[in-house]
C-alpha cells in the first residue's frame, strides 16, 4: 500500500526535461502525481490516466508554478568565522597581499575553523542551509578544505554528515583537503600533496562521494592535481576540479581526461578545454558570485562551452572568503546578468544542469516519471520570475521526495 | 502618561550619528531607550541615568545588533506587469531598439500600468512593500512615472497614499511626470512638458512631497527639465532628478542651482556637477541596482563626491525594467563592490545619507535623541553583516515608532 499519494494539479509545470522546441519541458495546465517519493506521472492535465485522477489528497495550483527543486552544486558551506574583515579592508585599499599578511585571506578561514568545534560548525551550517531550503533547494554539494589535515578534512566532513542527517535534502559530500597549502607546509606543497593522497584522503574516503582540488597558480599545479586525481580513482571517487579561475592552468583539461564529473569556475578556460570536456561528458559549473565579489573581468567562455555543447551549471560557491552568496536564484541571475547565459540556460544551470554536475541526472533535476518527488511550488506564473528579480523574495512550497520541507 | 516605554540595553549599537573618529556612532554595549514614539536615550549602557533604569519593559540584546532602520530613498514601487520578457529578449540577443519595436521598454510598463485598476496596483505593491519592511526598512521613496497622464499619475499616487495609510512605514511620493514622452506625445515633448506642468502637476500636488524628472537624451532635455522645476518649485515641492546616467546632460548640476534635494544615477557626472552639488548641499543617490541589471560599466565618480563632502545615499531604483531589486542590502554590497564605496560609506547611504536625500535627517537616519524610535534588532553582531552577504537573509525585528513591525 502506498502511504503517500498526491496530486498536484491545475499547476503550470516546468518539467527542465528538455525537448526539441521546449527547452523547459513547459505544461501550461499540468498535472503531477507523486507515490511514495517518487514521481509517478507528469504532465497535461488533459491526459492524466484515470487512475491518478482517483488520488485523494489533491492539490489545486490555480495556475502556478512547478519547478524540480533547485540544484546548488558547488558549496563551501560548512566554515568557521567570516571574512568581514578582509572585505573591509580590500574596499579600504588594502592590497590582497597586504590582508594575507595581517592574518586574512583562506588561512584564516582554516585557522578559524580549526578552532571551530563541530558544534557549532553545525550551527552555523544549518542555519545557512535552512535559509537555502527555504528558497527552494532540494539538493547541495558541500565541500571540506577549511581543515587541511586529517583531523579538521574529518571533522568538517563529518558536520556535513550530521547536516545530510539532520536536515531533509541530499547533500553530496566532496573532499577538498587539496584547496589551499596550510601554514605548516609552506614550501613544501609536494609533501602536503602526499599527505593528502596517503593519509587524509583514505580516512575521508568513507565520509565523501568525489574528491576535488585548486588547481591554480596560488594552490596546485598540474602534476600535483594529477597525482591526487589519481588517489582519488584509487579511492573510487568522483572528481571535481576548481580550474581555470585565475589564470589558464590546464586543470580543466586534465580532470575531463580523468573522467570528472565537472570542472567549476572556468574564467579562463580555452577552447581545447572545453572540447576535452565535451568529449568526457564533464560538467561546466559557472561561479558568478565569486566573479562579481572578487570583481573579476574575464568571463568564462559561455559560448564555446554552448556550441561544444558542455552542460553548463551555476553554483552559489557560498564560502566567506570569495563568494557569501546563498542564494542559488541569485546565481542564477549573475549568471545571464554577467556571463551572458541565457535565461532558459541559467534555469537549467541550477536544476537539470547541477545534476549532471553531482552525476545524480538519473534521480534529480528534473520531473520525470521514476524520478525523486523533489519539486517547488511557486507563488508565481513564470519560471522566469525565479531569476529574473535581484535577490527578490519568492513564496514557495518545497517538496523532498514527496514531503513537504519548507514554505506553508 | 507615557503608553509606550522600553528599554533595550545590551545591545551593539551603531546609531549612525558620525562623528570624528567613530563614523558609524559605534557603542560596544549600548541602551536604547524609547518613549512613544521617539528616542529618548541612547549611549553607552554605564551611562544611562537612573531615570531609565526603572523603565518597566526592557529588552535584552544579549550582544547583537541594533541600527537605524533603512532607508530606501529612490524605488518606482508601483507598477503593472512586469518585463520579463524585455529581459529574456535582451539576454537572448535582441537589441534594445528591436525590443521597444516589438512592444517593450518603459512604455510597455505605462500600458500595463494604465490598464492596471487601482486596487491590483495596490496588492502588488503591498506585497513589494511587506517583503522590503521585513528586511529592515522603515521608511521609502516611491515615484509615480508609469501613467503619464493627469488620470493616471494621479491614479499612482493615490495608490502611493493608500499604502502609507495601510502600511506601517513612512512613504515620501514623488510626482514623476516627466519620466518618458508618452505615445500620444510622441514628436512632441515640450508639449507633453506643458501638460506636466499645468496640468498634471497641479491636480497631483497635494499627493506628492517632491517632484522629479528624467534628464537624458532619451528622455528630457535641460530646458524641459529647468520648466518641470519652475512649476515644481511654484506649488512648493522639492525637487529631485534623474540625471547623468547615460551621458553628461548637466542634469545635476542645473538641478543643484535650483536647490534639489537629491540628483540621482549620475554614472556620467563631472567635478564640475559635483562641486554644484557640494555647493547646494545636493545629495547623491547612487542606484547600483541599474547598472547590474543593464550592464553599464561607467561608474559614478565616487572618488569626487567623497573629496567634495557630497552625502551618497544608495536606493534599490526598484523597477521592472532596470532593477528589479527589491533589497536595500543587497544595493549596498553592489555600492561597494561596483563603485567602490567603503562598507562604512555604504551603511550611512542606506540610513543617514538616505535620510539626507530625502531632506528628513531632521526625523530620522541616525539614532539620535528627539528623532523617531525607527529601528532595527539583526540577529548578527556587526553592521558590516548588513553589506557583506549577496543576498543574504538575515533575521531581523523592524521597529517604526517605538512599533514592532515585522520579526518574530
Amino acid at each position: 500500500m502506498s502511504t503517500n499519494e498526491q496530486l498536484f494539479l491545475n499547476f503550470r509545470i516546468a518539467t527542465m526535461d528538455s525537448i526539441e522546441g521546449n527547452p523547459l519541458g513547459w505544461i501550461e495546465n499540468g498535472a503531477l502525481a507523486i507515490r511514495d517519493d517518487t514521481i509517478a506521472w507528469v504532465g497535461p492535465l488533459v491526459e492524466l490516466p484515470a487512475s491518478f485522477q482517483s488520488v485523494v489528497k489533491k492539490i489545486d495550483g490555480h495556475k502556478k508554478l512547478i519547478t524540480p527543486g533547485l540544484i546548488d552544486c558547488h558549496t563551501h558551506l560548512v566554515f568557521g568565522g567570516n571574512r568581514i574583515d578582509d572585505w573591509r579592508k580590500r574596499l579600504e585599499g588594502t592590497s590582497y597581499q597586504e590582508i594575507s599578511r595581517q592574518g586574512g585571506g583562506i588561512l584564516s578561514t582554516v585557522r578559524a575553523t580549526r578552532a571551530t568545534t563541530s558544534d557549532v560548525l553545525l550551527f552555523a551550517a544549518k542555519k545557512r542551509l535552512t535559509a537555502m531550503i527555504a528558497g527552494g533547494v532540494t539538493t547541495i554539494e558541500i565541500k571540506s578544505g577549511y581543515g587541511l589535515d586529517e583531523a579538521n578534512e574529518g571533522k568538517m566532513l563529518q558536520v556535513i554528515a550530521q547536516l545530510a542527517s539532520e536536515m531533509p535534502v541530499d547533500i553530496s559530500a566532496t573532499l577538498l583537503a587539496a584547496h589551499a597549502v596550510p601554514e605548516e607546509f609552506f614550501g613544501r606543497p609536494d609533501q602536503y600533496v602526499e599527505l593528502v593522497c596517503n593519509q587524509v584522503l583514505p580516512a575521508c574516503a568513507p565520509r565523501c562521494t568525489a574528491v576535488d582540488i585548486f588547481c591554480e597558480s596560488i594552490a596546485f599545479d598540474l602534476k600535483q592535481t594529477e597525482r591526487v586525481f589519481r588517489a582519488a580513482l584509487e579511492h573510487g571517487k568522483a572528481i571535481k576540479v576548481h580550474a581555470e579561475q585565475l589564470s589558464l592552468m590546464g586543470g580543466a583539461r586534465l580532470a575531463a581526461e580523468f573522467n570528472a564529473i565537472s570542472a567549476d569556475h572556468l574564467e579562463y578556460l580555452d577552447e581545447t578545454g572545453v572540447a576535452a570536456m565535451a568529449r568526457q561528458g564533464t560538467a561546466a559549473v559557472l561561479l558568478p558570485g565569486a566573479y562579481y565579489f572578487l570583481r573579476e573581468v574575464q568571463r568564462p567562455p559561455v559560448e564555446l562551452l554552448r556550441a561544444y555543447g558542455v552542460p553548463m551549471a551555476i553554483g552559489t560557491d557560498f564560502n566567506p572568503g570569495s563568494s557569501p552568496l546563498e542564494s542559488i536564484r541569485l546565481a542564477a541571475n549573475m549568471a545571464s546578468t554577467f556571463f551572458g547565459m541565457t535565461p532558459i540556460e541559467s534555469l537549467l544551470g541550477i536544476t537539470l544542469h547541477a545534476a549532471r554536475a553531482l552525476r545524480r541526472e538519473d534521480r534529480i533535476g528534473s520531473l520525470h516519471v521514476g524520478k525523486q518527488a523533489d519539486f517547488v511550488c511557486w507563488d508565481c506564473d513564470s519560471p522566469f520570475e525565479l531569476i529574473y528579480g535581484i535577490g527578490s523574495s519568492l513564496d514557495c512550497r518545497v517538496y523532498k521526495s514527496g514531503n513537504k520541507i519548507a514554505g506553508d
